[in-house]
């Protein structure tokens, strides 16, 4: 049985990133544009969603988490503006449209990228509310699931690979450049509520293992799409990888195999979230009439068979 | 009179920086490399120093801020790659040597500015030692500095600004890719110790316009030198303002009317400096033998007189 993205807690995101008000000056106006042009471009909003998702199965309200939520997807527009670069991936088009650097000029595609990772720490220190020590160690693993050992260590390995990396390597680069944001999305969530701490709750083993296999779910599937997906559906070209001779999940092991990696993960995180829900005891934090993690379960199901 | 720079400080951060140890590992060497080539190619140190400098006036030790220090000039370097890039100002020298893109390519070049602004924050929410709320209002003040209403604003300013811009529009973009920085490195400080609360404290005030005429000094002196010094001196060749079409202090106004501008700046700056030293009650927080401020005036005698 398959759930549906929980496509509330993606509206209620799209809100919070339309009203986000970039402090404004007449100078700097048309770099604030650029950063808007690529933040409210659309997309699925995997992140942030998995953010708001996580809070309601520890218990919390998920708006509560809307400001860390804006972070992520900022962060996550501006790896999506960097690696689009001429230098970099060289691509034109994203979701659709000319990317940010065809749009407005390379040199304010990179300070566009600049902009929005600043304003994610800025907007989450300065909006998101919990106690001073929880926010700290949201902000560090945030800082840290995107610097050296997180997303642009894995970009730098995926531009600077060629065709060098294989197996345990090439899953590495991929939780490095994919899975530590995404688990990040639900670790933090973790952090502010202090769920890693309540002696009654589930714990963060089972919310550390589905992460970590949506994670490579996610990437598994990305790799079946460059192959199997249309222009239309993808919003980009298709076989972008194989162009600039990346090893990918579909190189390395053929699209046959990938489909079997992809369901072993997508049963891997299910089983997760189950013993999520089998440890949040009756009446205790996050206990509810309906299944806690059944959004959850629907971002899970969603990326397993998406087809764009 | 004019005081010396601190280089007891200047050493105190170099010993920091070179000693940072970025969390390595095979596939990530590269970008590593990278990061650390442009980080310890020298240069004054001028915001860590700073900050050191700030610390010893509020009485605190210097070394306390070390962290705080070493994520200045992360960001500060990141700033300086992401600035040389082909598609920004296009520099192949900085500090006498090879621009990172030059030495490691343009996709590396993009991710070590990328990957040194992650882990400047890591660094600091990790290692910085100080109560939570004083330290998340440290790292906010320094997002706030580096983005948009900031570095990234400033340098977005500088980029797109061609000769349009004049007069007050000219000292904002300086205040905001320049100045908001350099103001973080005192304030961030002041932040961190608590001395914007302490009732018997010099408050903020004289710090705040201290590190404001700093800014402006630095940015006047900068533009002079571009005009007047040996590309020996700069590290880089002399005359790229000009080249590259940028309105400076001294295309707006003069070589003679920046030097008189310059003059006044450093005349406020120590004159805010001594306001410090006056509101230091005796016996009190920073009250010392020597002048705790000694420090910050040889930075500011230092960046007045300086040829490089």
């Amino acid at each position: 049985m398959s759930g549906t993205y929980p496509e509330h807690l993606r509206e209620e995101v799209e809100r919070h990133l339309q009203a986000l008000a970039f402090p404004g000056e007449q100078i700097t106006a048309g770099l604030v544009e650029a950063m808007r042009y690529s933040l409210l471009a659309g997309g699925k909003r995997i992140r942030p969603v998995l953010a708001l998702a996580t809070a309601r199965a520890v218990g919390m309200e998920p708006a509560q988490v809307l400001p860390l939520a804006a972070a992520l997807e900022l962060i996550h527009t501006y790896s999506l503006i960097h690696d689009d670069l001429p230098a970099m991936d060289d691509d034109d088009l994203r979701r659709g449209q000319p990317t940010c650097h065809v749009r407005y000029g390379e040199d304010v595609a990179i300070l566009a990228g600049d902009g929005l990772y600043a304003e994610a720490f800025n907007h989450l220190l300065s909006h998101q509310h919990a106690p001073a020590e929880r926010l700290l160690a949201a902000a560090a693993e945030l800082a840290a699931a995107t610097g050296v050992v997180g997303m642009v260590g894995g970009q730098y390995a995926d531009v600077t690979a060629e065709d060098g990396l294989r197996g345990s390597q090439l899953r590495r680069l991929h939780e490095l450049k994919t899975g530590r944001l995404i688990g990040a999305s639900v670790l933090c969530v973790l952090l502010l509520s202090g769920a890693d701490e309540a002696p009654d709750g589930p714990g963060t083993e089972p919310f550390r293992s589905f992460a970590a296999e949506l994670g490579v779910l996610f990437q598994i599937i990305d790799d079946i799409l460059d192959v199997t997906g249309t222009d239309a559906e993808l919003g980009k070209p298709r076989g972008s990888d194989a162009r600039h001779g990346k090893r990918t999940y579909v190189s390395e092991y053929g699209i046959e195999r990938a489909r079997e990696l992809a369901a072993e993960s997508h049963t891997a995180a299910k089983a997760a979230l189950a013993e999520v829900s089998a440890r949040v005891p009756a009446g205790g934090v996050g206990a509810a009439t309906e299944d806690p993690t059944a959004e959850l379960a629907g971002i899970a199901d969603f990326i397993y068979t998406r087809t764009s």
